[in-house]
């Protein structure tokens, strides 16, 4: 084992990093190390102009007009384009619309209707819980349909998945463990079976480079607010393959997703291609911020934002075993960053207090209960000297027990 | 028959008018008279500057702390407890999130699920069609759910409630004439028959008072911007009754409607209270544009609203009537200020074009399929000379027969 690098050698990978004018696109507030990118991603003025213009010029003086003039209706199939870019969907395939959690719902109901026969939903016990609840959702929607979870119903997904799976509901990067399932590999198996697979890009999309197409996925769908930096609770996306379009149904059948929406009919007629999976009108203000955040990623490629990520995950843990030695703690991401995400969490038996203290001083990842810090990597804004400062913020915590002031332990609402 | 007041008298409605400041709360552009917020409402200063502050201050420098520090996880609820001032609701049973269309999911969902052994949707074949559409995606997923509709199973609604009657969803405000329900009175006649009641206020929250609890209303949705002024795709909004909370279900279970999201389990338990018909994550840029909006609304009485909208709306049609007569117009709302929403429609056989001549000339109103001119009166910002001018427009365009100039009978996309 070799030992950590040293500050000079840290400053030397920020200098021949070639994504470091990026860091420049996005404000973040002097003294703060902002490890939590994988949960809301950092704004940029870009943004901020974005939203202005939308707000003051085309609500305010475009007004009703600006449906037309500013293009807002035809907003969600082309930034759903544009993040196809990033997920490996050629166009017509993926539409900006409504929450995650809505999308999976609309992607259950389509992939069960497309497996007439089978009953079985397959997803994973460690899977972010809001993917597992809509599932309930859709099963108590769908009387005889059958939640299988991995962890639960056997140890690996892989043995859940046989002919009686309709479709399987699985994460990409888990959001804990940051742990990166194999894609192509896992639809592969699950196609073998007769099975269809939803994707959760949640902490995939801007984090790596996603292969939808090639994968031969089915359906995909992801959050806007974390890597790709949309805002706090930016409009999602789904991603319907091509060849499932024609015939996929959802119930979320509302007007945005009719073939004549201004036609005002009353029977539904679903509209070709990806629109039929919009429901309702979309909040025009949100669709903005998160074009002026996908304008910063077309300067991005992808394939770099993978290397540096790999590398600045590398170093975090080198760098906190090294120099958090002798304290409890314990990586709970693979070590090997091909099988990681962009983010590394980090067991600690009090683990809260750690992370209050950690953010009290600037560096900023979250807790999950019930003992896990995450810390995330965003390669577009953060730098290898900042992942230095963090560690050595971590180890001074930890060396002087300063997280073990009471202040550190009053929980807060939204952990 | 009276003479139509002249110019004079109606600038003295003007000057006599208690809400003539509220106009000063608004920007609207020069030579603009807006007959359209009854479609999108005007913009304001205050809700630029919440959207500034959420996105530099709170997202900006607050990062992901914002979540607890600016109370964006709680805003649903409080301001739906706003919004429920406006419409009749004690606190607790009102809740911003999602869209109508999704809203109206829930709503039906629960109200089915709360009548069980019934199985008809009645609803209204001239509802804003998205409401029909919803219907059938419930019904899709409720094998045996049945859809009558008034105007092509029975001429008046009220004869397609009996005990088959699981929910009936109506319309406050029909879209297209304006006409205003009932509420009271369709509320008992159901709850009569054992069905329940999904109100649809998109055109009447923020034009009128709105009395869900004094009516014994069961469940309501509505968007936020039309007369609320939330902005292009703002948030919309769902009412249940506090007496049907505990047992109403919804099957768009997210992580919002858990009892404990945070807890991040594995299993879905739905929250108390009105919080379980939240689902996924909620935009929070278009949060506090509604929050910017609704602070423009606390200095407002509906009653002075409602007065001042009738008055408008009646002065409109008594001035088109005069002074366009001899066109071949036609009323399609009722006259009869206490059975008309907040907008007036009219119809002419070129619709379309002549609507195109007045938004050429800057009175904005919005056309409907097939022949409808409508127009909307926020009594918030349009005063009695507006109306005068805009006529004045309309008569104009129609003696000189202006809108048969091609270029008006060029057909937008968002019509």
């Amino acid at each position: 084992m070799t030992a950590a690098p040293d500050l000079a050698a840290v400053r030397a990978m920020d200098a021949a990093d070639p994504l470091r004018a990026m860091r420049s696109r996005f404000v973040l507030p002097e003294g703060v190390i902002y490890l939590d990118g994988n949960s809301l991603g950092a704004a940029s003025p870009t943004v901020f102009a974005e939203i202005d213009k939308a707000a003051r010029e085309e609500w305010g003086e475009g007004l009703i007009r600006s449906w037309n003039t500013a293009g807002w209706f035809a907003m969600p199939v082309a930034l759903g384009d544009r993040i196809g870019r990033l997920i490996g969907a050629a166009p017509g395939q993926t539409v900006v619309a409504d929450t995650t959690s809505i999308n999976i719902y609309k992607a259950l109901h389509a992939a069960l209707g497309l497996r007439p026969g089978r009953s079985v939903i397959v997803a994973e016990g460690g899977s972010f819980p809001t993917d597992l609840y809509m599932a309930e959702g859709v099963a108590a929607t769908r009387p005889g349909t059958v939640l299988k979870l991995e962890g639960v119903d056997a140890p690996a997904i892989e043995d859940l998945i046989n002919d009686h799976t309709a479709v399987v509901l699985v994460n990409h990067v888990n959001f804990k463990s940051g742990e990166l399932r194999d894609m192509a590999a896992l639809t592969r198996l699950a196609h073998e079976a007769g099975a269809l697979v939803v994707w959760d890009l949640c902490h995939s999309a801007g984090a790596l480079p996603v292969e939808l197409d090639r994968c031969e996925a089915d359906f995909a769908v992801g959050c806007t607010y974390k890597y790709l930096n949309g805002g706090p609770g930016a409009p999602a996306f789904i991603y319907v393959a091509r060849r499932h379009q024609a015939e996929a149904r959802q119930p979320l059948s509302g007007w945005w997703g009719h073939a004549r929406p201004f036609a005002f009919e009353q029977g539904f007629d679903a509209a070709a291609g990806i629109r039929r999976f919009q429901c309702g009108t979309q909040g025009v203000l949100s669709l903005r911020a998160l074009k002026g955040a996908l304008d910063v990623w077309n300067e991005v490629d992808m394939h770099a934002v993978r290397e540096k990520s790999i590398r600045l995950a590398d170093l975090f843990i080198e760098l906190a075993e090294s120099r958090c030695a002798g304290h409890e703690i314990r990586l709970e991401s693979p070590r090997d960053g091909s099988r990681r995400g962009s983010q590394v969490s980090i067991a600690h038996a009090n683990a809260y207090e750690v992370m209050q203290a950690l953010i009290a001083r600037g560096v900023i990842g979250d807790f999950r209960a019930p003992s896990s810090m995450r810390f995330g990597f965003a390669p577009l804004y953060i730098g290898y000297e900042d992942v230095w400062t963090a560690v050595d913020v971590l180890a001074d915590i930890l060396d002087t027990g300063a997280w073990k002031d009471e202040r550190f332990a009053v929980r807060a609402a939204v952990t």
